[in-house]
């Protein structure tokens, strides 16, 4: 065999031991948030028909997805995010009680030129809770509700909840004189505010539609006066002209916020923010997205909104829906310097089991069985290596304990730990291991 | 937008939460063992080159591999198993130490014709447990010890681990005279002995080696005298001329034997079987498989060996490997029917709080912050359905539990609260709320 360089595709990624740890902690954290507010787990293949795929995105995602050669000549592409075959499932299923409330976290793929240094790869993990069937404000309001406690429960106390609702900003449109049929292309410039300021979306809008300079200049001139909460509310209702879908915007918007309040939820954790827009084109109500407002070059951390048009894509009948979506490659960059720290302190086996000879093996295998059946994570280093040897093990795993147990010890009765943080030696009666193990590591949590 | 059928690729299945339930309570199980044992979690791409992929499972197995289209020109293909991309792994990080002891469960993908009732299928997931860089009989007995205690703690008390080593069979195949090149293809017939019966390798083998019938006959002469356990390695011991593998062989199960008694694994759950062949080509020593005895027709529920060349395919130094892969689709089948039982009594959501008109809604919405604070899964119902209603989505739901609070309710303090299982209703003072639901899901439970 010809010497192969070992390699991964560019975008791809390896998640070693210790990148599963952080990946495993948020998920831990962030399965438990989803089934407490009753949420259940779906997973579907990473591979559908291109047909059910494409069409779905826009045509520059379409360039995006990963064609599938297969011999039967049949057309199938890599999975390319989670909306679309939760779409497909609610269609196949229809037994499935609605609303239908499901978590989903699984790769997708996308043929995109990765920018690892932004976060971007071709396969990366999407989290997304959706409730399908309910075109309530109680369903809105639960996923806002979920995301302030998820990241609450992931340590990011300043964590908030940016909120609009795609009624307003339509609203906001037509009272400025803009045409309607040109709101989804004003919204993704809209969308830019973050990333090219306030005058830069005036300069994209101008340029676009520049025989509509007034009309442009006049919602420029709205979204200058961006201001959040409460006020902002009270601000947008006297700016913006009355008319319909504006009103009905601020009756939602309102009644999401009643219910947030019901629920208890602080207003400084939910703003309303009129200039708030999401850059996908399905959204029909209430938007939101969740930032960090002393991280603020992070961007934002989550972000869904309803789509109440979506689902019933396979179906004669439609669905309103409502969800979010979690940037886990975000919260892991986030939270891997955070748990670098606690990394020095994580570790995958809590206690080595020295090796001596043949002799004593069956009194170190009974160590290690007495561990593991205390719930103590622990192997028998696999042969008689140099106690140096077996020691460097240790560290290089970041084993903090290790039994030592030869001929002298078992005569005696007892177990020799060393503390590999510490260096610390003690001898502990043999009847006294699992309490003394659970003692030790007591203080190293 | 033309209306598209809503379907998935055959070979490739959605997991509803119902199916998720089954297929998390193995996972759980699994991870807890493999833990204690010392073993880390590791994840590799979906996607890998064509190169590190192709040309290490055999010219068929190429076939089944499903390349990617990518307008770069690169050939990508999706991952086949889990230990090519270990090797590559291994190859790629020098700096994990060593040993190296992983788990991964991820899909993987074969082009092949899905057999759906006999659980073959075009993608599906593996789950394999390895320790890499240890030559050690100890790191082969605990792998055989792990298997052991994952099929006990996953329920399967009858299972039994069958033991042999490539080495006792290519020193039978040479002291009856054969040519050890056959060794592989030998092997591979030996492999379909519980499906085709001993009758029926001696017929493929004759066919195959007709000028060698005596030696044929010499080796079916030795597998039909199958016997397990200690006499199967006396009479084997007996029956074989000496020679130098077979020796080797001998030495490297007695020494696995007496490791894992020394661990306190029964005789009984571990059987030595000189006639276990396993069929890939790539085993260097002892091999195993897991199997039911009071459920023959599943055939083996968890698999492997040592395998010491493998890992060292992307490097110039050698790595000796040795490891297990579960069956997880068997598994998930066996324990579908168990669970089925107990599935009546899971459930996503332990609690619906009824929705009266929003002048309650405040009051239920308190109730429902409440439950979660206390860990249990709660939610709101959506809107002010009819009460029939109501209690019909917690019953498709599954939901245990139904709490009403209404207007009278809320003036007397109380909370109703009725058992979906029982159709029984109590009233309770607001203040027991937590403590009372607890008791009733105990009971449940």
């Amino acid at each position: 065999m010809t010497s192969i360089t070992p390699r991964t595709f560019k975008g791809t990624r390896d998640f070693l031991p210790e990148d599963m740890y952080v990946r495993e902690q948020i998920l831990s954290t962030l399965k438990s948030v989803f089934r407490k507010y009753g949420f259940a787990p779906l997973e579907t293949p990473a591979v559908e028909f291109m047909e059910i795929l494409a069409g779905k995105y826009g045509d520059e995602a379409d360039k995006l997805l990963y064609p599938l050669a297969y011999k039967g000549g049949k057309e199938l592409a890599l999975r390319y995010d989670l909306t679309v075959p939760l779409a497909r499932v609610v269609a196949m299923h229809p037994h499935l009680p609605k609303p239908f409330k499901r978590f989903q976290i699984q790769p997708v793929w996308r043929a995109d030129n990765p920018q690892l240094k932004r976060g971007r790869y071709r396969e990366f993990f999407q989290c997304d809770v959706d409730t399908v069937g309910s075109a309530e404000q109680t369903a809105d309001a639960e996923i806002i509700a979920l995301m302030v406690e998820a990241f609450c429960e992931l340590g990011f106390d300043s964590a908030e909840v940016r909120l609009n609702s795609r009624k307003i900003l339509s609203g906001i449109i037509r009272g400025v004189g803009l045409n309607s049929d040109d709101e989804l292309d004003i919204c993704r410039i809209v969308d830019k505010l973050d990333k090219i300021g306030g005058e830069g979306v005036r300069k994209e809008l101008l340029e676009m539609y520049s025989s509509r300079a007034d009309n442009v200049n006049g919602l420029c001139d709205i979204l200058d006066q961006r201001t959040l909460g409460a006020d902002g509310l009270t601000l947008i209702a006297k700016a913006v002209p009355e008319n319909e879908i504006f009103g009905l915007g601020l009756k939602e918007i309102n009644e999401v916020l009643a219910i947030l309040e019901e629920m208890n939820i602080s207003k400084e954790k939910v703003k309303f923010d009129f200039t708030l827009a999401r850059g996908l084109d399905y959204y029909t109500g209430p938007i939101f997205e969740v930032i960090l407002p002393d991280r603020p070059e992070v961007g934002s951390v989550a972000g869904g909104g309803r789509y109440d048009d979506l689902v019933g894509l396979f179906l004669k009948e439609s669905f309103p829906a409502v969800g979010t979506s979690f940037g886990m490659e975000r919260i892991h960059t986030l939270l891997k310097d955070r748990l670098e720290t606690a990394h020095q302190k994580h570790f995958d086996i809590d206690v080595l089991v020295c090796y001596f000879d043949e002799s004593t093996r069956k009194n170190s295998l009974g160590i290690v069985r007495e561990l593991r059946e205390a719930g103590y994570r622990s192997e028998l280093y696999f042969r008689a290596d140099k106690m140096k040897k077996q020691f460097s093990y240790a560290d290089k795993k970041n084993i903090p304990l290790v039994a030592i147990c030869g001929t002298d010890e078992i005569e005696a009765g007892i177990v020799k730990i060393k503390n590999m943080r510490t260096g610390d030696q003690e001898s502990i009666d043999k009847s006294q291991l699992v309490d003394s193990i659970s003692g030790l590591l007591n203080k190293l949590h």
